[in-house]
């Protein structure tokens, strides 16, 4: 029955559990091919060097992996990430980060530090559907600014900037989620002027940026904001191991100007108290173990190859139907159907007809803060291997062309 | 520099950092003997057992551990968790749980899905600190009940709750944190009335009822709720693996009525997605591994020998200067400074006093949310061996005669 006794927050009528949930159950189908998931593909971790790591932390550091530990994170950790935004361009210190239970946490203690109701915030469109709905749970007005293949569209940002004064403004630079855009190294200059030129806060989120295909991506907002005078007190920076070492440790980590980041660990205080710190010993040995660099080549390498099926499969199998941008990284093809020659334009029927055909993807409507192009889909290529990638286009068409 | 593009949420307005946490930085004082903690002692976690437990985790479910996971939490934890509870008397069944990063967490979620700014939540005066800031941070407006030693004070927490109608109560019945205190079996059942009478929620905090000394406290009050007709649907449990197996884990659990849970587990997915599912397939080998009992047994051994020698140390040493009742489990013991003989009444004078001498507890104003009683502190004995506590509890006494 349900419990009268329980009455609810305002804060819950701005939420509701997502259209792309309702989708999930559908997946159990056997058969199914799915380009669906917002995930790494698990058999890319590197199981033996976790055990490794775990063992050498239980060994090495038991008082330190089995107790509670400081909110700030584990100091072992944090020293390695410093290390890792280092060897990336960006001058950091440990003491400049917090550890977070996954960067959705960064998300929620942004939204908790920063957000009153009906502050606005600017995000992009599309952008990360958690995110949309983290930052409405505080009360946040969101507003977007347009992505096309070379990231948002930085007129249009500032001119949003200036009319509507938001909170801050949140970006995926590099292969974005769900838009796989990264942004050029020309926007992400003025990005980080405009930043500095009205004041705003700026959060860089950029969890899939160890993820490119051939070469690395631009430096990171934060790596560059060194060369823009009065960007870098207006940037917050987001970090994720859950793509590159192992989604099951659960660990991001955020970058943040002190005042913002003393508030931010205050916060974290009474919503976890700490990250798992037996997960942050294990993750701090495996950094120190050397072996990411291996792993991580390893993974450009298999999510490049199925970038490449997916793409050339939707090229020459969807042709005129689709368009899109191929991704230099990262794991997702966002798409847009042309409705050329009468053929289907919207998203939510073609994904309709594709779980008919045994092929699931995600419609792009819900990534949209406002104005949703119905006519966009999100494709992950990350968790099938090129034989299933090739089937599963080859179910697109037919469904492209199935009533 | 401060970085002026930061503008703070109001909500930041309502909480601070606790005076606790500037006492901690005095802690590393060298041969300082610490009282003040809350931790359980990390030299009782069962390191072999935990090493084991995640061994056969990444041997037999890799990609459970490594992946991103359900946000409801891991399936075979949450059947080792409501098996935990079922032998502890009360009928949970897997999917009535949510598993939680702590028991923080919990807290979080409660108040994200509760609380609206200006709702009334009563906790018990004292209770625990972090529970205060949590709720406030949320807006909550927060009454007390007070607590004595069987308890919260039942007469008046129904007064309070038919005259503000609160959101809901939180209480700590069972070795509360910092009261020492358990709610006494008549006490419970009436708690359990009253929430069925008037529709109130209630939350049952719970991470120490595992840790008795000599024999088991009364049944929690979901366990009773089964008897008494209504209360079930009025009742949050939270759980808690951190003083029982690690709290490095960063483990916990709610167990709350359908309605409730769901919304709990939406605000989750936004929070942090899900709890480290590397944590949470160690814990489940663990729990599955028949080991906890064992742990269990010793951990209780060492508390009741510790809270024994504290006891006997503060009665024979500080005499009638002080008050307090013995706890029966948990880790603290909650005294009062009764001013007797002219001798020291106000916690923070003896705080700092003791301090000189090379001894820390906490003192307890901060653990109210209203009216503070200046004399009380709140002394753990869950780290220190028997030998250090009578030093520790010498050097109190001498704090006591010192200026």
């Amino acid at each position: 029955m349900s419990a009268s006794a329980v009455r609810f927050a305002d804060r819950l009528d701005k939420v509701e559990t997502s259209a792309i949930r309702e989708l999930f159950k559908l997946l159990g189908k056997p058969g199914i091919i799915s380009f669906a998931g917002g995930f790494p593909d698990v058999a890319l971790v590197d199981v033996d060097g976790i055990r490794a790591a775990t063992l050498a932390a239980l060994e090495q550091e038991p008082a330190g992996a089995m107790q509670y530990g400081a909110t700030e994170g584990y100091a072992p950790l944090r020293e390695q990430l410093a290390s890792f935004m280092q060897a990336k361009g960006a001058s950091v210190a440990a003491d400049q980060l917090v550890v977070t239970t996954g960067s959705q946490q960064a998300l929620d203690l942004l939204g908790k530090t920063l957000i009153s109701p009906g502050d606005k915030v600017i995000v992009e469109g599309p952008t990360f559907l958690a995110t949309i709905q983290c930052f409405r749970l505080y009360g946040a007005e969101l507003l977007s600014a347009p992505v096309d293949g070379d990231g948002v569209d930085v007129d249009r940002l500032e001119q949003l900037i200036v009319e509507h004064q938001p909170k801050f403004v949140y970006l995926i630079p590099t292969f974005g989620n769900p838009s796989g855009a990264t942004l050029t190294l020309e926007r992400r200059r003025r990005v980080l002027e405009i930043a500095a030129r009205h004041q705003t806060l700026i959060v860089e989120d950029d969890p899939y940026g160890d993820l490119y295909f051939d070469t690395p991506p631009p430096p990171s907002l934060l790596a560059l904001s060194e060369s823009v005078p009065g960007s870098r007190d207006c940037l917050v920076h987001c970090g994720s191991l859950s793509k590159t070492l192992s989604a099951g440790l659960r660990l991001g980590w955020m970058i943040a100007p002190p005042e913002l980041l003393a508030k931010a660990v205050m916060c974290k205080q009474f919503s976890d108290a700490n990250s798992s710190t037996f997960a942050q010993a294990t993750a701090a040995q495996y950094l120190k173990s050397g072996r990411m660099d291996a792993n991580l080549k390893r993974a450009r390498t298999v999510y490049a190859e199925r970038a490449q099926a997916l793409c050339e499969g939707l090229r020459t199998e969807l042709g005129d139907a689709i368009e899109f941008v191929a991704p230099q990284g990262g794991l997702f093809v966002w798409a847009r159907l042309t409705g050329a020659r009468g053929q289907v334009a919207d998203g939510n029927e073609f994904s309709r007809r594709a779980i008919e055909q045994g092929v699931a993807f995600v419609p792009g409507a819900p990534f949209y803060c406002e104005q949703p192009d119905p006519a966009t889909l999100r494709l992950s290529f990350a968790t099938s291997d090129v034989e299933k990638i090739r089937e599963g286009v080859s179910r697109l068409a037919r469904a492209l062309h199935a009533a």
